[in-house]
Order: C-alpha cells, then structure tokens, then sequence
C-alpha cells in the first residue's frame, strides 16, 4: 500500500512546496518545523498513549504538558507565533489555556497600569493562575442576565461578590475546574441598591500554598464532556465573599471610591474589538481545522481499494481506489476547496482586522458608548467604523466553524469502518473542535446581527445614501438592476460567479427589509430568514475572497498550480451555488437550466480534473505526521500496518484476560494495563 | 424551573397516554415497565458513573452487566422481545453483543442440524462465545475480495484456516478482542486450487479454561474508537490453523467429504433475508434513536431561559424559553415530526418483511440462486420477490439513519453550551449509534442497489409490463401523465403531497435511465445521481407510510391528538419538499411560488401551532429517566440541579488536587478519584 501515495504525488504536477509557501509564508514554515523538533525532543509530548489514556490520566499528561511548555516558552523565549505553533502541533486544549489567552487579554486590556502591576505581572509568571468566568449554569449567551452579584459597600470600599442562586453558579470556565487559583469574575454591578450591569472582577479563588478553595468558595470541575476533557472546566459558587477596591478592573468604567459613584465607559469599542478579533481568528483557523480530516481522508481514500469498477474493462483486475468513486469525489473534493477558501477569507478578515484597528486607535475618543439592548441581535458593535468588520466576523465565524464541523464527519465517515476507529485521528479532533460552533456567540444566535446590520445597510441605500463600503455597494448595484434582471454567465465566467452570489445576497437582504419594514412582521417570525441571508452574505463574501486572492496569486504559483487553483475555486463556488439552487433561482441570479448544467456536467467535470492533484493538494497543508496522530493520514500510506501496530502493541485493554463466563463472579482474571500508562 | 414541564403538559390536550399505546401497544408497554423494574433493582447497572469511567472500567463494568442479563434472562426466563426492552434500557453495546445476534443467528440459519447439535446448543448456554468475524483491515464492504482462506485437505479431510497478509486480518469484529472463545470466520474457500468464494467457518480461537489464544491464533482488540468502548471489537490472525470437516457451516453449501466436491448452494434468498431484516430492524429503531435526542432537547429548549423577546411589551420582563425561538423551533419540530415518521415506516417495513416470509417459505425451491458480481449495486436479492423489498430497505436504512445520525447532533447543538457536557445525555448516545450509518451495508453504497432496482423497474415499465407493485405503477403513472404535467395541490391536500413526492421519486428515476441506457454513461459517472434517487425515493416511501398509518388511526386516537399527528405528518412532508426544492420543481411537481409559500407562510405556521404540543409529545415516547441519564432531558426539569450533584458529587476529578505552578515537578497533591469506582 504504501507505494500508492508517492505514484500519486508523481502523477501531479501540484507545486505543493510553492503553494505551501504561498499558504504560510516560508517564515511560517520554517517556525512550524524548528517548533516540531523541540517539541519531539520532549518526552512529556510522546502521544502514543493519547487515544488510549482516561480523563484523569489524559489530565494528569496534559497538565505535564502545560507546565514544560510553560518552561520552554521561557527557556526559548518563544514569540507569541512560535507558542501558537506549539499549540497546534500538540493539538490538544491544556489546563492553562484559559489562563494563557483569556485571563491575561482581559488583565492587559481592560486592567489599569495599577492592575498591571498587582494581577498582570505575578500572571505572567504563573504565580496567579486564572481563568475567564463569565458563563454560569442559567445564562451564557445572555451576558445581561447574569446573576452573580458584586455589590459595592461604601464602609469598607470593598465589593461583596456572591452567587445568590443555583444557576448562578459559574459554568463551564476553563482553567477552573482544578488548576486556577485566580479568576476573572463577570458580576452584575450593584451600587447603593442599582444594578450597573455585567462587569469584570479580579478574584483570587484557591491558596497559593495549599491550593485549597479559599473559604466561602466552592469550586471544582464540571465533569466528562464530548470532547475536550484534558480542559478542566469548571464551576464556581461564592457565598459573600468580600474583594478590596483594586480587584474591579477599571480601564473601561469604576466606582469612585471617594464619592461611591459609577463612573461611566469611555467607549466599549475596544472591547468589541477584541471579540472581533477572537472570530476572525476562528474563521483562519477553519480552514485549517477542516485541512485536517480533508488531509487523512484523501490520503486513506488513495489507498484504500474496494471493489472493482463496474465499468472496467475485463482484464483490469485490480480493485478501484475508492478516491475514484464519484461519491466519494462529490464528499471530498469540495472540501478540500473549501479549505483554500476558509483560509483565505481568514487571511482576508485578518487584513481588515488590522486596518480597522490602525483607523481605530487614530480616531479614539471620537466615537460614542456601546448600547446594549435585549437581544443578542442588538450586541452592537459600539462604533460605525467597526460595524461593517463586526457583521462580517460574525457571519464568517458561523459559516466557517459549521463548515469546518460538518466537513470532519463527512471526512470521517468517507474513511468506512476505519474512520470510526480513534486511530483515524479525525474523530478525537472533531470532538475537541465542536463546541468552537456554540463559544464566541452561538453560531444560530449570531446571524441576528448579520441581519441587522444588512437591514441597516439596505435602509440606508433606499434612502438614497451613495454606498460606503462593498455590502452597500453590491445591495445599490442590485437595485438599479433588479427590473432589467441579471444574466450572470456562471458557468463560464469567474467574475459573474461572484456577481450572482453579490445578487442572491442583496435579494434575500430585500425581501427580508420588506417583511421587517413593510409588514412589519415580528422579529422572532423571521429568525430562520436572518439565518438563510447570514449564511448567504457570508458564502458571498468566502466566494468572493477567494477569487480575489487568486487573482493577485500569479506571481507566486506556477501556471500548473494556478490552473488548478482556479479549478478549486470554480468548485467550491459553483457546489455551494448547486447545494443552495432554490435561493439563486428565487432570486433570478441564475436559470434552472444553469443549475441542471452545474450540477450534471460542470461540477462532475472539475471532480474529474482535480481528482490526480488531490493528494499533492492535501500536502501543501503540510501537516506533520506528528501532527495528525493518524494511522489512515500518514504522509508515506502506512495506514494498515499502523493501525495494527497501534492495536496490538500499544493497547492497554490487551493487558486484560478475562473470565467470560456468565455464572463466573471474575470478571478480570488479570489486568496488567496499568503498565501502558506514559510516565511523567 | 422544575414547573415549567408541568405548565406545558397542562397547556397541552394531546393524550400522550393513548399516543403511547398507538405507538407501542398496551402489551409492549407494560412489557417496559416491567424489565425496568427489574433491571432497576439490580446494584450492577447503576448508571451514575458511566460518563466518568475511562475505558478499562467501562469494559469491567459491561462484561459484569453482561453475565447479569444473562443470568436474569434464564431465571426469569425471559422472551426476546423482553431482552430487546433489556437492551434499549440499559443503551450501552456489551461484551455479549455479537455472540447473542449475529454469532448464534449465523449458526441457526446456516448451520445444518448436526452441526446445531456440536456448536448451536454450547453456544446457547454460554458454553462456546462467539463472534462473527468477516471483516478484515483491507475489506469491510466488498466481501469478496476477503484474503482469509480455508483451505480444503483431502487427505485427513479438514480445512486449513490462514492468513496470508497483513491486511486479511480480521477486524472490527464485535466480542472478538477479549471476550469470544469462538468465532465464525468468513474465508475464501479453496478446493483443489480453485477459489469458491468465501463461506462461513465455526473457528474455536481461545481455549476454554485458561482463556489463553490458541496456537497459531493472534487475537487482540483493536483499541479505542469514537464510541461503542465498552465493546471489545478485535482483531484475530490465524497461522495454517486446522479445523474438521464439520466446521464448515452447510446449510447452503458444503464440500463434501467423499467425493472432496463443492456442493452447490440451493438458495441463498434466505441468506439475504436476514440482511433484509436487520435493515428493517435498524428503520424501525431510528425512530426512536432519534426521539431520546428530541425527547432532550424539547424537555430542556422548554426549561432554558435565555433573553427577552424582542417584540415582547415592556411590562412583559421576564425571559424567553428558548424553545420558543422560531431558529430553535426550525432545528427540533421537523425532528420531532421525523421521529413519528420513522417509527411508522419501520413498523410499515416490518410488516412487509413479514408477509414477505410467509410467502417465500411457500415458494422455496422456486427460485434460482443468487448470482454475485463485482460491485454492491449487484448484490441482487436472489429472488424478485424479494428485490422490492431489499431495494426498499436499503434505501430506508440509508435515509432512516443518516437522519437520526444528524438529527441528534442538531438536538446536542440545539441545547446550547449544556449540549457539550457528557451529562446531556445526547452525545454518548450519538457517538454509540453512529456506526449504523456505516454497517449493514455502508449508507452511500446501498443506495446503488436502490437505484439498481428502480432502473430495473423502470425498463420493464417501459416495455409496457402492467404494474405489479406499487414502485412501478408509480413509474406508470409518471409516464401516462408526464406530458400533461401535475398540478398538486400540495399546500391545500395531504394526498397531494404523497403524489408530488412519488412523481419527483419517478422523474429523477427516468432521468437517470436516460443517462445509462441512451447516452450510455458510466456508472461511476452517475453515483451520485444515484445517492439522490435513493434519497428521493425513499423520502417518498416515508411520506406515504406516514400518510397511510393516519388514515387508519383515527379509531385510535382522540380528535385532538389525531389532529396534531396530521400536522406532524405536514410538516414532515412540507418541510423535506422545501429542503429538497429545486428537485421538486425541476421535476414540475410543484411550482416556485408553492415552494416560497411552504417556506414562508405554511412551515412557519405549523410550527407555531405544534409548539405548544411539543412537551406532550415526547412525553409519548414514554423514555423513562433511567433510560435517557440525562440531566438535560429530566422528566420533572430539573435540569440545573441534577447537572450541579453529578459535577459535585459523582465526579471522580474533583477528588484530585493539583500542584498548578510551571516550576513544580508535582502534577497530582493528592489523588483519591480511585474511591469513586463503581463496586462490582
Ligand atoms: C467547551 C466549552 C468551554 C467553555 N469555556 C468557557 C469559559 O472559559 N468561560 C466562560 O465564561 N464560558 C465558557 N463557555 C460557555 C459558552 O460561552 C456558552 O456555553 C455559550 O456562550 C452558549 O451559551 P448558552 O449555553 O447559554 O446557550 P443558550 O443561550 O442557552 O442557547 C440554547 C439554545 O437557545 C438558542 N437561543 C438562545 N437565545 C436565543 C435567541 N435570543 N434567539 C434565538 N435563539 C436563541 C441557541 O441558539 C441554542 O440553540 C464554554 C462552553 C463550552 C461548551
Ligand atoms: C463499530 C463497528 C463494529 C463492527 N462490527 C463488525 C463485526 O462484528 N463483524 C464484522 O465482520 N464487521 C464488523 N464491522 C465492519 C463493518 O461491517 C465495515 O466497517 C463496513 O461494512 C464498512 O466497510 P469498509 O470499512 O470496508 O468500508 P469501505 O468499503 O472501505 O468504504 C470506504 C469508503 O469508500 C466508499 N466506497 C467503497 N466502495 C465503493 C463503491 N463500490 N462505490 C462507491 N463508493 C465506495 C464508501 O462509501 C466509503 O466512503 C464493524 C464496524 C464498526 C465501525
């Protein structure tokens, strides 16, 4: 078997290396391979019992691999890019990973110089330990309705934060459940007897010598989860516990402790910034998550034969690869676009991010306070400026970790049998990467604002108002245009692909401005419309990204790679327009007949051109075989001797004889598997 | 929160009691009712730490449930059905699993009476164990291609069972890895050189007392997979291992010892009979897989709060159930109707199956022997009379477990963050249910032999044959009308609806005749054609089980319940038609504006006016908690508190202090989560 992959890197005339180079940057992947051999040289990171290992002991291992990677970034002096990488190559969430991300952000960014130096600094040597507590048992996505309370006593100038309910407990909080000391507490603001609202207090939880919960502290982990349980989340109760002043971080708002009165935010923008910027950073990573299972299902399914072709003539005797059947190609191939086009948009968002954030900081102070309204569609960006890139990230982030969670299982289950097996590496990722659909904003929640942003958009051009940015330009460009009608030449032209997913976008934008406006229908009657546009704005923009990022590509990729480039492109847009046809047609943006031409020939057609390059194309990701961790992904085809040797070899269960019998009380008449388990 | 359940059953008039009995019968029940009671009474199968034991202890814990169930079912002398309640309740795969199903089914239906006498009875008092190894690493579905091979020796007349290569290994076979003492393998039979093709072979692999491997026997389970971990699934080599003359399982065919001559099959129809019913089986139950993840979601989308409405007056401050959210609605009323759906058309197929038999058995002999070719879609049924109702369950097994598969990933997500912990209840159920959608005939593959059968069908139509079941009259029907075109009135007419689903099964069916037999295109080029045709036409099949099984209920049920089900059925229906539009107008069957007007007006309305029957109506699944073990899914609501004591009390972590600082060697303080093992 594992000749078969490198016939088909032969076949391919894919520059994976130059593509590679134009995914990552050399830089990018010159980091990737010094961060890999540091992390090979460490025995704490030897996986091989990963798959096998239970909660506390996958525990016990990832918190030995927090720690000695808390070391090396240290000893190293790591960039926050090389520590990324770290993280990826591991692939595993750690008991620090709240600390390391959320807790110290929102020291740094909503801390004052003071607060730097009392929780900032003793943070960054790990002398506190925190978590992000914001979530409790009764409300998440509805940060108003927390219950928590912190209630400002003037006597003392301390505040008194305490849960007054069950479902007021904090839930769900990374880093908590065992290994934090520290934690940022979301508590509803209460002076003189008025409730100000969510805000973030610093609290220490556990003792910094015994590690015991401190006294009226409750604490602990919340239990076994779908995925991501060498994480110990957690929850946390407090009974009146007493905080001195300095503990409310105070860059944004305080209290006075002279006068005990609120004094105001200057503009929450920045805040907003930040969960921007968590999504965008959601959708580039989609790409590369979904990069993953496209990876090992596309490697597996070049090597694995099953059947003969139907078709075949008699003396081809040899059974098919199973890459080479049309239902496996209509599963595979268009993911494997989609990661290129994740990827991109990613990229794409990243830019805007970053110019956004440069205009931004030029024009501070400018802009007024964030209002926050009842429902989640009103979370509003808290400046114009950043409206547009706020409606974006929240659309992407939906589209593209839905994308990147449905695609995993359609790889997984593109493996047969194999692909259940934990060996196959998809789905132990898959699990872990699941609730990236649910944080950050709900993925179904989030498309309220894609929505309401587009109606405002649309108000806004009906008014007459000379469009601003691309979505006001594409929603005018369709009303001039609406009566003449489109006639946008899908099949053979690039720019009108675009084009038409532009018109399908402003159309349903149109028709949802009507029902709101005209028939003044009720917010919640048209949620599932918000959802459908959301998801048809954020396909546009996907499209439209990617076709932008090609057209300056030339000067990187060769003409081959190019060439199949394209081919990419035209697949992901034109599947996407095939999957979604009754929306295109409704619209007028396409004719039936273009469709029906999709779908039997062009699709089919492109599955059939890109079908050789598929294996060179999975390479260019370049996933170390370290990274994968998969018996069906490996680089050199291996697949069926790893599988075997991980199951005889490195099984713990095979150190168990029992007694089968029924009328037998043994149930183990030996267990050795304790031997298996990896010394720390 | 714990009312808020009450509330909606008062606000409700449907009679869940008698929806109950119409679903299960009195009889099945009480029968329920009565296993549990039993079950419940025994210490071993507490569930309260199933989510929190890692492999190991899960497998102790199910071999020690194992040999319990069979001790209770031969003391209480249990009947099959009431194995089957067992089984449902107890919702966990065990060491037993393949012995009691396929291991003794094989010896039953292809064993001959002596060979009954030496290997059925042992088997059935637990003497022998057993497992059904024909799987191998390198072939799973194409079983022909299997590289094990028995190999007939005329001189001491005996077989050598061997594998020759890595990958004719034996895997994935269920009570394999630590359990069985037997196995029926399936090995390429080879007589004199010459290969017959593989055949079943009664194997003993471990010996009796010690449990040990038999010489030249290499077994082992094949390590942990995304679900199904209490099972032991294993691998198994064999090394020129010698069995006697009578291993060989020969009902159907043998060699016989005199003349060392094949003797030819009779009839295989038998054979595929069996596969027939496990389809039928698997139909039946997706109904109910998928109702325990709606039966969740409902119960706990009715308890979760979460924000106000927008539209909601001012005076109104309280928060919104999410279930009465229009996007969450969207997600679980269609499901809620597909679980009814399902459930219907399973028994439908049962009954099928059944008449089918009957008729058979009246017939053997009449029919000719079946004929195998190299790929699945000519995996015929061996017999027309049974072609319409193979192709019939592999479409609906195809169909019916995808969308439990997927349905019940919707419910987790439905239910927010919450949905993630194990104590949901959904996910541990989705990961075990999920290699449904890959056994019994992988669900991509099987649709060739659906659209094998209507290609089939559709040629004789063509010829002018007079319809003999109720497939062709539909393709008839098609033809007489095409050029008129239809005119259902879908949106006004249930009848209609059952005809617009069956003209589009018939014009997608024409449509791919054309492709094969006029422009003569490959069959690989049209599989995916093909996987829609099967989806069509399935569809269509659960429309109409849907349909009839009201037209008879109305002496059953009250008015109102009776009326909600008709809702039910329309929603399903109207639903999957907007789903799967652009197949429906392409087809003619309805037009663009009755598409828009399913979406927009009809859809919308009925979920508005089922919501308020939601609760009662997984009420009439009637899972008992025990059953479910879900905090989400509780009976009485009360989700908060039951998630709170499983975190805080049941959770074995929270018995572990860490030493959280980078610098410490010290992992665990302290570790006393050993003390929370289940005592067996
Ligand atoms: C693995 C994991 C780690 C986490 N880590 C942290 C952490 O470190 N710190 C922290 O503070 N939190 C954390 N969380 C919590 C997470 O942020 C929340 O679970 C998430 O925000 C979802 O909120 P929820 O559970 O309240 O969903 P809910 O709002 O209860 O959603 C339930 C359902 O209702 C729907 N719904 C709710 N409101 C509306 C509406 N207005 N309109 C339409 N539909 C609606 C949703 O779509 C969903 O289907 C974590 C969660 C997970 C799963
Ligand atoms: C939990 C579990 C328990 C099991 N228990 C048992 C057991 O007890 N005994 C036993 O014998 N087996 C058992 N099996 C094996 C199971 O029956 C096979 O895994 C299953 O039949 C799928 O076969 P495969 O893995 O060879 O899939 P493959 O055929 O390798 O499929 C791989 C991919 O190729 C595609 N493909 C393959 N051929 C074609 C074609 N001709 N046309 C189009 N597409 C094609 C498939 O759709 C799939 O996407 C078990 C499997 C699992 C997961």
């Amino acid at each position: 078997s594992s000749e078969v992959l490198e016939q088909e890197r032969n076949k391919s005339n894919v520059n994976a290396d130059s593509l590679s180079t134009f995914l990552f940057t050399k830089e990018g992947r010159d980091r990737k391979q010094r961060v890999l051999k540091t992390l090979q040289g460490e025995k704490v990171f030897d996986k091989s019992q990963n798959y096998f290992a239970g909660r506390i002991d996958r525990f016990e291992t990832a918190l030995a691999r927090a720690k000695k990677l808390a070391q090396i970034h240290s000893r190293e002096s790591w960039t926050q890019e090389e520590r990324v990488v770290a993280n990826e190559l591991i692939s595993e969430p750690g008991p620090y990973g709240l600390h390391e991300s959320m807790f110290l952000i929102t020291l740094r960014d909503q801390g004052t110089p003071e607060q730097h130096e009392k929780f900032l600094r003793p943070a960054e040597q790990y002398k506190y330990i925190g978590c992000y507590a914001q979530t409790e048992l009764g409300h998440g996505s509805n940060v108003r309705g927390l219950e928590t309370t912190a209630t400002w006593n003037p006597d003392d100038k301390t505040f008194t934060i305490h849960s007054p309910t069950l479902t007021s407990s904090k839930w769900w909080i990374g880093s908590l459940g065992r290994t934090a000391n520290h934690a940022v507490v979301m508590a509803q603001l209460i002076i003189n007897g008025k409730g100000m609202g969510p805000h973030p207090f610093v609290v220490q939880i556990r003792d910094l010598q015994t590690h015991q919960p401190l006294e009226n502290v409750y604490v602990g982990d919340i239990g076994p989860k779908f995925g991501y349980n060498t994480m110990d989340n957690g929850y946390l109760l407090f009974n009146k516990v007493k905080v001195p002043h300095i503990s409310m971080l105070a860059k944004f708002s305080g209290v006075d402790p002279k006068t005990n009165q609120y004094v105001k935010p200057a503009s929450a923008s920045l805040v907003f910034g930040t969960l921007t910027w968590v999504r965008s950073t959601i959708v580039l990573q989609s790409g590369g998550v979904l990069a993953r299972g496209v990876t090992i299902a596309t490697r597996y399914c070049a090597v694995r034969h099953q059947f003969q072709d139907r078709d075949a003539p008699e003396w081809h005797k040899g059974e098919n690869q199973v890459l080479n059947y049309t239902t496996v190609q209509i599963r595979l191939l268009p993911l494997l676009a989609t990661t290129f086009a994740l990827h991109f948009t990613g990229k794409g968002m990243m830019a805007l991010y970053g110019a956004n954030q440069k205009k931004m900081s030029q024009d501070v102070g400018k802009v007024g306070g964030a209002q926050r309204g009842a429902g989640p569609e009103e979370t509003n960006a808290g400046s114009d400026l950043l409206a547009d890139l706020h409606a974006t990230s929240c659309g992407l982030k939906s589209l593209a970790s839905f994308t990147a969670v449905e695609g995993l299982e359609v790889c997984r289950r593109a493996c047969g049998g194999h692909g259940y097996s934990s060996f196959s590496g998809i789905g132990p990722w898959y699990a872990d990467y699941l609730p990236t659909a649910t944080w950050e904003g709900d993925n179904y929640m989030l498309t309220q604002q894609v929505a309401r942003y587009l109606l405002k958009s649309a108000r806004s051009v009906l008014k007459g108002n000379e469009p601003t940015n691309d979505t006001t330009a594409i929603l005018s460009n369709f009303l001039q245009k609406q009566d003449t009608g489109a006639a946008f030449d899908v099949l053979g032209n690039d720019s009108d692909v675009v084009a038409a997913f532009a018109w399908r976008s402003a159309f349903l934008t149109f028709a949802a401005l009507k029902h709101r406006d005209e028939q003044k229908r009720s917010w919640n009657s048209l949620l599932v419309d918000f959802y459908r546009l959301s998801r048809a704005h954020s396909q546009y923009m996907v499209v439209k990204n990617f076709y932008e990022t090609l057209q300056s590509a030339s000067t990187d990729l060769d003409v081959e790679t190019t060439g199949i480039m394209h081919k990419l492109f035209r697949l992901y847009a034109l599947h996407t327009l095939e999957q979604e046809a009754s929306e295109f047609y409704t619209s007028s943006a396409v004719t039936v007949r273009q469709i029906e031409l999709a779908r039997i020939s062009t699709v089919m057609k492109l599955l059939e051109e890109i079908r050789p390059h598929a294996v060179k194309l999975v390479d260019s990701w370049e996933f170390p075989d370290w990274q994968l961790d998969s018996s069906l992904g490996r680089y050199d085809g291996k697949v069926y001797e790893d599988m075997f040797y991980r199951a005889s070899e490195l099984n713990p269960l095979n150190k168990v004889t029992v007694d089968p019998y029924p009328d037998s009380p043994t149930l183990f008449k030996q267990n050795d598997a304790g031997a298996m388990k990896a010394k720390l």
